[in-house]
């Protein structure tokens, strides 16, 4: 493969159908259309079922990526993961990855990124066994297509994963079939559950033997320490974006990650700071914001009601979901250190990483030498 | 006044019913239930008008104290101030205030309580000037019941002041008479303004003469930096506590303050944690966190919609209300230095503290001489 | 047993706390503490796990009716069914059962009560055959004492039954003990359900050899047409309140009952008013509606999404839950034909009446003769 | 005008994207493209200041005109009235208004339509006179092309306008300019009372002396009988949408109206159907519903918290907004009557309709002579 650089950019977002960030990007020369490689969107609904601020924000960025002269094909393949949620003070935006040609790598692994997407997921499928092995099937096409050759030299991968509709069980269950769940808000669990396990299987976290379906959101031992699963009603397949570091891409980028055991362990921040050389004082300061490409993490609510032995209480509000809590939560927590509040924290995270806590990646440009 | 030593015990909370750990600090001898001089209470309802938990908490306490001992009375007159609202991570609990007799003081400060009722609020009063400068009279009055001489050894004035339910809304207009808001849930916002306001004229941040019945809630670059308020169906005057640090007190305890300037301003943290001699490196560490008693701090959604230049949704979310994803961004701020979530963080800080952020306080152990 | 009356009287509730109108009941001489029976209440929070106002409400009239004469053993006993939620525009209210000696009966049935407790249910108990049987034996019980012998004379069995909080799930968890879902809000369905199979198992509905632990919240064809459960997290055990017609009894009342097929079923309204004589123009007309001494119904969404082949979209919705819809509509339905708001209608309907639809009783004067 | 037909549809919906059933009557021959003279839609979000199932549905719906032949300026210009909120069991739908030449009137007046735009709103315009006037003028404009030429013809007026988002409120802000209110969901009560009261001006139901700024949002007393407002933030202008009967159109179809009283004032629908010659039972039978064609009416919460005297807590719950509650109401009470769900009704019916009622109309066939 002739050597790529992969370019993240963080576009701010006025609503869902607000598109202006990256068409201005392209009309200042600074992207081309058919450069943008993928876009992650933490767009401003409620990120359970009936959050609709997901698929406006797809099809108002697929409607300019066809203004901007490509065909509806090319659009519809580019990977658009939007997760919803931003509780507390997270801001709307999209992070755009593009890819493009450059010069001789300088002999440093670059930020790399790959893309792959499954096949159409049967209602019965979601939340089992055919959905982890599909997954894990696409995560090794996306790497080979990064040219990432090492499961070590991945730090994140980041999946758009289907939901169980009340449509889509009618239909199952007008066959006679039976879903994993007939309740819809638990179906997003399963199939971020289910995704998170294909990548450990895929990453070589976990061994194929220690999986079955009953695994699925039950063995919470089970995780991946970079799986990052959104689910969404309005696709029927799994979207996979695959990042790392490679030295077949140039470019001053890379990417690390790190474990967050729980929702206020800001430890796992530091770490990756640390990888990059960054110290915050108390909060970056300007010069190592500018560094800090993207923040990607998870968030969801420890299973015993407790974090370091309070009680909390996202289990028992009926009012709030508990994943808008814990992304409320991890989003303060990382504003804390990062000083910024366009990090994309998406909810939910079985069998990504521990009980209550969850994977956490960031993309910064390395040192200077 | 002879010596009096304030102590300050975190309490967890199952329920707004839940005194269990009040009653067991009773049972073990830690506490007399006469000792009890105030309660903050951090409760799960949802902070705003329909938010029983806090009466029910309040009720609940009451009655634990008269079950003790306490005449009816007694425990009508002990303030309590609960808190709705733990979005995010944020832990249901109390913060329990307890004087009792001490030896002679040491020379240094330590912290001092007092508490002031005032009167009886219209419904025409409340957010306006009547409820500011009576609040002021009041907080005079804990000042000098704490023997708390100068306003700068005030570092907290915590208060609970009455909402204008749809009940008195239409009582007052059957008598033709005029509220400051017909909204209920704006009109927690007036009452904690003025009550806001009313402090800052007590401790002489703001004078007189630049108050008025058209300040409130519309003048926010009048603010006080140690006002907390709190506002709540189940009582019609306010309830006050003033907490500072002063020699006629003893005991191994102080209180300190800082301003936060946004909802993400983690420095005022680290500058109270500095004035107690507490630097930490990523999350206070065991030993440091044992030193901290409680912290109480306000939050808010910046007006405009922004923090640090990105959007935030607080304001045009009709789902959660803007004091819920404040508290829950702070609780997260807060809990990523501090490394715990029963923290006290109450919404809603109109004229607390400038636009998007509010005052914090921390009570912890003076350092080892 | 010597005659009795049930007299039943509507009660305004200004908040969970408002106990004014029943005190005034007391005051005007109405009616004697020690006469009260029962009361439902329906109760202004959002009737799912942390619905506090239903705790809270029980809390306050227990405390007038100890303040009033009666002992703490003698308050704890009478039964407090709250349910909580008035979505849509149904009324706060209470309705209070007495019981007072009655002069000869009449020859014509009349209304009479009877109630019972269960023993406090187990974590593990709740939504299983133990939950069903004990509630059967209590329904039995209850049956007896309101001197019914017949179960064809009971048209309503009103349950109070417990749910699974974190807590409880926690201590079962700990122990080593599988409940029957680890969601505390689908335990609320858990406890409704196994509730209603219980009374369909005592009025004969069903037969013992069809239930088993599998068939609760899943064979949804087996169902009682007058059982009427909520949940709560404010009791272990079971309350149960007995209602029907006995010629042992006294006095102008009588209850009647029908199955509402769906949520806009009024065609079982207009039965039941026409056993009580009463035919609606287009709504009660005064004389009507002062014959109407209470309205007690079930409400739940159809588990296929649909009403009538219209889609609805109770399942659908992260922000509102299932039944909070529901009730909102069934309030709206029966308000139509009834003429007021002050309606008691619960959400979760599990083997309460068919798939959508529930049971609906109405308490009212005989007609004239 | 050669005679033309006004046609009706109702479309159901599965989501805000699902334009299936409009493309179906396309597919089927039962519509032309260019036909489609409107659409009202009532879609699945809160209906509130996030709403985007309106947008996303007037996005989606758009594309669908283009891909069948409409030019992009032709499906902009065509008005797409979206109405966020199916609480209760309101189904999502679209009603569908087209128009197509006809035969030779038959001498009775038939259903017309007459659509317009206002022009784009300042900020500071919208919830003020500015506002009034400009939507009177387009409402006339719409009456004469609809060929209405007596006031008294007209029996709706349905017009989507627009809200203060936080960024239109910002930029006036910036500019020095004061909005009616800082409140965005504030905002949509006041564009909707200024849109009601231009209908009311434009149909002489109010005098033009009678109005002012002041007025909008204040003076309830003043108010439209045929006016249906709903706001959205993805329109800066207002679409008209005036429905009534001419003798220059032909076709079956007429369209009535009433006032209801509050929100459970069922005998509105009943004079209505009674125009038509429809006399329910206890609900509509087969044969009387298949005459509906569309039932269009305002929810809106009574300010004084009542509902003939019985307390709601609409405006107490800090949870679900007033109107949703409203909704949820009407919705029920309209079902019970007319037997089926896909009703659009409304919320926020400021100056439409006297305080808690509003306006209805519903659109049926005549009788047979």
């Amino acid at each position: 493969m002739a050597p790529l650089q992969c370019l993240t950019f963080r576009v701010p977002m006025d609503s869902p159908a607000d598109v202006s960030g990256l068409a201005a990007l392209f009309d200042c020369g600074a992207l081309r259309p058919d450069e943008v490689a993928a876009v992650l969107g933490k767009t401003e609904g409620n990120g359970c079922v009936n959050d609709f601020s997901r698929g406006y924000a797809t099809v108002s960025l697929r409607a300019l990526l066809v203004e901007r002269g490509l065909s509806p094909d090319q659009a519809r393949r580019t990977p658009m993961v939007m997760s919803g949620g931003v509780e507390g003070g997270l801001s709307p935006h999209f992070v755009v990855f593009a890819t493009r040609p450059a010069g001789k790598p300088d002999g440093e692994a670059a930020l790399a990124i790959g893309v792959a997407l499954t096949r159409v997921f049967e209602a019965t499928e979601v939340g089992r066994m055919a959905q982890v092995l599909e997954t894990a099937r696409a995560v090794r096409a996306a790497m080979a297509s990064a040219a990432i050759h090492s499961v070590a030299d991945v730090h994140l991968v980041q999946i758009k994963c289907p939901l169980l509709t009340q449509h889509k069980l009618n239909l199952a269950h007008g066959r006679g079939l039976a879903a994993v769940t007939d309740d819809t808000y638990a179906s997003m669990g399963f199939s971020r559950g289910a995704s998170a396990l294909g990548v450990a299987l895929a990453l070589e976290e976990i061994e194929e033997a220690a999986l079955s379906d009953a695994a699925v959101c039950r063995e919470f031992g089970l995780w991946s320490g970079r799986a990052s699963a959104s689910a969404g009603s309005e696709l029927d397949h799994s979207e996979i974006i695959v990042l790392g570091n490679s030295h077949a891409w140039a470019g001053p980028d890379q990417i690390q990650h790190a474990v967050m055991r729980d929702g206020i362990d800001v430890g796992a921040v530091h770490d990756i700071l640390g990888t990059f050389g960054i110290t915050p004082r108390r909060q970056l300061d300007e010069a190592q914001m500018g560094r800090i490409k993207a923040v990607i993490a998870k968030a969801e609510p420890s299973r015993d009601g407790r974090i370091r032995n309070s009680r909390h209480i996202m289990w028992d509000d009926s009012d709030i979901n508990p994943t808008r809590h814990a992304r409320a939560l991890v989003g303060g927590v990382l504003a804390s250190v990062i000083g910024c509040t366009d990090l994309f924290v998406s909810g939910g995270a079985e069998h990504q990483g521990p009980d209550g806590g969850g994977p956490i990646a960031i993309i910064a440009s390395r040192p200077p030498a």
